[in-house]
C-alpha cells in the first residue's frame, strides 16, 4: 500500500489525485493533506481519507478546524505544517501540487526525508532545478513528473537509453487567443483568456497557455527533469491537445504520447509507475478526432516562450524573475490592473535588468523572488 | 560484432539490411547471404561481405557462380542452402526477408540453432505462427519484428508492462486505391495499383497494401508476436503513413510510433535493440506534415481485411490458406489473366469450401499450401 502525502489537495491537481485514489481501495493509504485557505473542502477531505495530519495556510485557519477534524487527525499550519504533510507524514510518495514557490521547501523537506515526488509545482524546478535535481541524485529520490506533457516524455523514455534522445518535442495547444493576431491581443479580456479550449483548469494557467509563459516554463522543466540543454527541447503547436508529447531519437523514431485530456492519467501513471491500472479517462478515439495537426511555434506571436528559452540558457536566478514577474502580471491582469500583452512587458523588462547569480542557494532564489515580485506590483 | 545472415539478400529487405551495415563499419560481420535467382547482385554482396557462404535458388545458379565467389565462401543452393546460411554460417542473428513460404523451415532451423530472428517474412508467423512462436519461446530465441508496423508496436511496448496493452492499433495506409468506390476497383489495371502513394515497395507487396491482405496478415502476426487475441488488435486507416502503429494502455495512454517511411529504421532497430544508432532517415517534420489524418476501416470496402480476421481466429490451416490463395491470386492479376476484384474472390471462395485443421504440423501446412496454390491457379 503506498502511504501518499497530497500539498495542494484542495486545487485542481489534489482533488483529482484523490480521486485516482478513490478509484483504486486498498491500493493507498493517505498520511497527509495540505491545503491553503479552502478549509470547507480540506476538511471533506479529512474526514473521508483520515490523514495522520493536515495543513492549512495559517494559525488561525488551523484554530478553526481542529474541532472538526477525524480522531487521529492534528493539524499543522504554514510553511512548516506543508513540510510535516510532506516529509513527517509517514509518506512514501508526497504529490506536490502547491501553486507558485509555496511549494519548494517542502518538496526539498519530502527529497532529504526519502519520499518520491510527483511533481506538478512547475515552480519547484523552474527556480531551483539545479537544487532538486541534485538533492533527488543523492537522495535517490524519483521525481515523477505530472504534467501531461512531462508525463508524456517520461512515458515515452521508458525502456529507452536517455543517451539515445535526439531531442524532446513538446506540444502546446496555443492557448485561448491561439487564432489572433498580435494586435488583436492588445485588447482582450479577463474572461476571452478564461476560455482555453482543450483543458479545464484554473484561471492562472490558462492565462499562461494564452501567453505561451506556461509552455516556457515547461520548457525549462523538462531541461532539469530530463537532462537535456535547451537546443533539445523544441515545442510545436498541437491544435488538438491528443498528442501531449514526443521524443525523437537517434534513428529518427519518434515516440508520442497520445490520450484525451484528462489529467488524472499522468497523476495516476506517477503513481503506478512502472504498471499502468484502468484509469476512468475516456479511451482516445482517433477516427473520431479525424486529425492531428501541428504548426510552427513562432517567437515572435509567443514572446514569452523566447524569454523562457533566454532564461532558462542564462540560468541561475534568471529563470525566478521570469516566474515572479510573470506571477505578478498575471495576478494584475486577472484584476483587470493591466492589459493582457502588459504580462509580456512586465517579464521583458525585469528580465532585461536583472543580473543572474549562478547557482544561487534557495535563500537568493526567494530573495529574487520576492524582488522581482515587489518590482512586478509597481511597474506601471 | 554482430554475425549476421541475411536471407533474401537482394530483395527489398535484404539490400537494405546490407545498406544499414555499411553504415556502422566495426558493428557487423556478414556470415552468410542467401538470394534466388539475382545471381548478379549477389556476386556483387558476396565480394563485398566475403560471408562463409552464400545461397541460390537451384544447383545451376551455384555452379555458375561458384568460380566468381571470394576465397573462404562456399556456396550452397536450395532449401538446404538457406538452412546453412540461416542456421550455420555461424550467425547470431538472421535476417529472415525472403518472399513466401519459402522461408519457413530456414527461420525454424536458425531458432533452433539459437540464432536471433529478424523476421521480415509474412507468412512465416501467418502460416506457422503457433509452430515459430513456441519454438523460439522454448529456445528462448528473441523474434524481432521487421514490418514497420510491427516494429512500431514493438518500440511501444518498450519498458512496459504487456499485461496492461489494451489493444494494438494498427495503421493503414489505404493502399493505391484507398479514394476509389469498390465499383471503381473492377477496373483498374496492374499500372494503377503499382503506384503506392507512400512507400516503394515490390509489386506484390504493393498489390497486397491495395487489397488490404497486407494489413490482414499483419494482422495475424501481431497476434502471434505480442501474443494478443484478435479483438485487441484493431486497424486504422492512416493515410499519411507517419505513424507506424499505436498501443493503447489500461491508463487510456497510447503509446505511438512515429517516422518518414524508412524501412532501414526498423531494420535498424531490429539489429542494435536495445540500443538506437544513428540512421540516415531523414528526420520526421511534423510542422511539414501539417496533419495526420485517421479514418475508420471498413470491412466491406476492404473485405480481404475481414477474411484475414475470419482467417486468424479460425486458426489451424486456414491462414495458410488465406496467404496461399492471395498469392496466386495476386501473381495472376500482375500477369493480366483476372482482374483486380478477383483477387478477394478468390481468396474468399478457397477459404469458404477450407476445413481448417487445428494445430497443423510443417508437412501439413506445406500441404494446404500447395493444395490451396494449386486451387487457386486453377479457379476461374
Amino acid at each position: 500500500m503506498m502511504k501518499l502525502a497530497v500539498l495542494g489537495s484542495t486545487g485542481s491537481i489534489g482533488s483529482q489525485t484523490l480521486d485516482v485514489v478513490s478509484r483504486d481501495p486498498g491500493r493507498y493509504e493517505i498520511t497527509g493533506l495540505a491545503a491553503g485557505t479552502n478549509v470547507g473542502l480540506l476538511l471533506e477531505q479529512a474526514k473521508r481519507w483520515k490523514p495522520k495530519v493536515v495543513s492549512v495556510a495559517t494559525k488561525e485557519l488551523a484554530e478553526q478546524i481542529r474541532i472538526d477534524l477525524p480522531p487521529g487527525t492534528r493539524v499543522a499550519y504554514g510553511e512548516q505544517g506543508l513540510i510535516e504533510v510532506a516529509a513527517e507524514s509517514g509518506a512514501d510518495f508526497a504529490m506536490c501540487a502547491l501553486i507558485g514557490s509555496v511549494g519548494l521547501k517542502s518538496t526539498l523537506a519530502a527529497i532529504d526525508a526519502g519520499v518520491s515526488i510527483g511533481l506538478a509545482n512547475k515552480e519547484t524546478l523552474v527556480t531551483a532545478g539545479h537544487i532538486v535535481m541534485k538533492r533527488a541524485a543523492d537522495k535517490g529520490v524519483a521525481i515523477y513528473p505530472i504534467d501531461s506533457e512531462h508525463s508524456a516524455i517520461f512515458q515515452c523514455l521508458n525502456g529507452e537509453d536517455r543517451r539515445a534522445v535526439k531531442r524532446l518535442i513538446l506540444t502546446a495547444s496555443g492557448g485561448s487567443f491561439r487564432d489572433r493576431t498580435r494586435d488583436e491581443l492588445a485588447s482582450v479580456t479577463v474572461e476571452d483568456a478564461l476560455k482555453h479550449p482543450n483543458w479545464s483548469m484554473g484561471a492562472k494557467i490558462t492565462i499562461d497557455s494564452a501567453t505561451m509563459v506556461n509552455k516556457g516554463l515547461e520548457v525549462i522543466e523538462a531541461h532539469w527533469l530530463f537532462d537535456l540543454p535547451y537546443d533539445k527541447i523544441e515545442v510545436v503547436l498541437h491544435p488538438e491537445s491528443i498528442v501531449h508529447s514526443m521524443v525523437e531519437f537517434a534513428d529518427t523514431s519518434v515516440i508520442a504520447q497520445l490520450g484525451n485530456p484528462d489529467m488524472r492519467v499522468p497523476i495516476q501513471y506517477a503513481l503506478t509507475y512502472p504498471q499502468r491500472q484502468p484509469s476512468p479517462a475516456s479511451p482516445l478515439d482517433l477516427v473520431k478526432a479525424g486529425a492531428l495537426h501541428f504548426r510552427e511555434m513562432n517567437f515572435a506571436r509567443y514572446p514569452c516562450l523566447r524569454m523562457a528559452y533566454e532564461a532558462g540558457r542564462a540560468g541561475g536566478t534568471a529563470p525566478t524573475v521570469f516566474n515572479a514577474a510573470n506571477e505578478v502580471a498575471v495576478a494584475r491582469f486577472l484584476k483587470g490592473e493591466i492589459p493582457f500583452l502588459a504580462i509580456e512587458t512586465i517579464i521583458e523588462r525585469l528580465l532585461a535588468k536583472h543580473v543572474a547569480t549562478a547557482d544561487p542557494d534557495l535563500d537568493a532564489i526567494l530573495d529574487v523572488d520576492a524582488q522581482t515580485r515587489a518590482e512586478a506590483a509597481a511597474l506601471k
